[in-house]
């Protein structure tokens, strides 16, 4: 039970740091098709796809004694707000690239992370389709299931593997010649991705 | 057991895929504190601390009807080499920093890769201890046995998302003003990194 708070502290310190690193570093947020409206890409995926994706997964491991249809209702409903706030992350992105001139897709990290929101859609249907509308038989429910499961992580797992990629790629692009430096900026942003990783292991642990 | 296949096929595409963004973009490979030294730090670490693990865990999977002695030393020998080759690309690129004046440990990817690295001393050094060596009684066995496997595992995906961000890494050095223009080389990088991913998903699923 110690190590689901210790997960809590590990997912919200990583969200206020991403906050921290955006917008005390990398001069804040707007809307506005300006580098601060990429700033708010990061928070909301730190805060989507990896902190609420990963509360999703762990209700069930801690609200066992509950009544199995209030369980499913709320893993249902955070992973809608996951998945609400996830896109207007991406929006952020890719209306900031628009406005800039700056051609989409061509990363590894922007691979990686269309994967994984692409997948975690689909993994979102297939889990309303199954679990909460009665059109699935109960033996179709019962073989989906680990497979729903292991999506479920390995999507985890890809979303903050992502988010490790996006650090590298914002560091190199902004204090690419200091970062070697140990400057505050680039420890600050390392420790987020230690943290993303321990979240990631730990909730891995947990399941 | 096609699957198994299929992860043979990820695993040496990938390694293949880096001797050749080394050995024909990069300029090839040589042991003297050069960039080509550098070379060979991706080329031993996706050969060692990916394909190789990957495959010294899969021998339980395949060899599952041989004598579990025999099984438990190709498991050992195979992570003995994977430690090795390893070692030797930690080794080239500390050398090259040394010799070119470059810091050391101040990149995530550094930090993410030395945890991997450190940690992937001691699994060994456990299942050594525990498994190999009769010290250990048949209960202690019993009991870490789940925690080696969880560790296990848990490394493996550590290492291919440590090679992801070297792999961001080495192209923003490399090729930053082209990279956005999909050059064949980022898009061979590219490419690499979805391959070790899926190399990375299909292991989690077989075993
Ligand atoms: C699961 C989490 C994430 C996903 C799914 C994701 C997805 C994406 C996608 C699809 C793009 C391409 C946009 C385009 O081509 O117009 C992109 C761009 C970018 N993202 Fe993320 N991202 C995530 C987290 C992060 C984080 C945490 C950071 C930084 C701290 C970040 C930094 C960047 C940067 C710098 C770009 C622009 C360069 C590029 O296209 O690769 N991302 N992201
Ligand atoms: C992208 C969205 C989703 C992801 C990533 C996801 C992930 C997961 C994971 C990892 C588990 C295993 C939890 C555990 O055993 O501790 C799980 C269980 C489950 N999920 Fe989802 N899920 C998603 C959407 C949904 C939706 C929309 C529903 C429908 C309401 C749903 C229904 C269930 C059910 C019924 C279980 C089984 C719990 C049990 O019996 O042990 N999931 N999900
Ligand atoms: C599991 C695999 C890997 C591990 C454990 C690992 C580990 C490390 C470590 C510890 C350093 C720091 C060296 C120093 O500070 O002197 C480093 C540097 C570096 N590695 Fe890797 N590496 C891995 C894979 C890769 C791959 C696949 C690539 C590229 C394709 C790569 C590219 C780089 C680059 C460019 C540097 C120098 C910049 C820096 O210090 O971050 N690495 N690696
Ligand atoms: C860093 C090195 C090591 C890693 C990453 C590692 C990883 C793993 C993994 C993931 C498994 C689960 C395989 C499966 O169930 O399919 C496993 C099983 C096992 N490993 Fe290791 N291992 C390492 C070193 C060793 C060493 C040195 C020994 C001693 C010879 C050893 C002995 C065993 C044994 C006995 C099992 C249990 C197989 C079973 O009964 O199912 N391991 N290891
Ligand atoms: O800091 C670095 O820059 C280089 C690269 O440009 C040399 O090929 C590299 O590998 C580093 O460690």
């Amino acid at each position: 039970a110690w190590l689901v708070g210790a997960s809590q502290v590990l997912g919200l310190t990583s969200v206020v740091l991403t906050g921290v690193w955006m917008g005390h570093y990398r001069g804040g947020f707007a809307w506005d098709g300006s580098a601060q409206e990429f700033n708010l890409h990061p928070l909301c995926m730190v805060l989507g796809l990896v902190f609420l994706h990963g509360d999703a997964i762990l209700v069930y491991r801690v609200f066992r004694n509950e009544a199995k249809r209030n369980v499913k209702m709320l893993h249902g409903i955070i992973h809608l707000l996951a998945l609400i706030i996830s896109i207007i992350g991406f929006v952020a992105v890719f209306d900031f690239h628009r406005q800039s001139k700056i051609p989409d897709m061509y990363s590894l990290h922007s691979w990686c992370g269309m994967a994984t929101l692409v997948l975690f859609c689909i993994q979102w249907v297939m889990g309303l389709l199954f679990f909460l509308f009665p059109v699935a038989s109960s033996w179709l429910r019962a073989s989906y299931l680990p497979i729903h499961v292991f999506c479920g992580v390995a999507l985890l797992v890809m979303a903050i593997g992502t988010s490790l990629l996006g650090i590298t790629e914002k560091l190199l692009f902004s204090i690419m010649s200091t970062y070697s430096l140990f400057t505050p900026e680039g420890v600050l942003a390392n420790i987020l991705g230690i943290l993303l990783m321990c979240f990631g292991v730990l909730l891995g642990y947990l399941i």
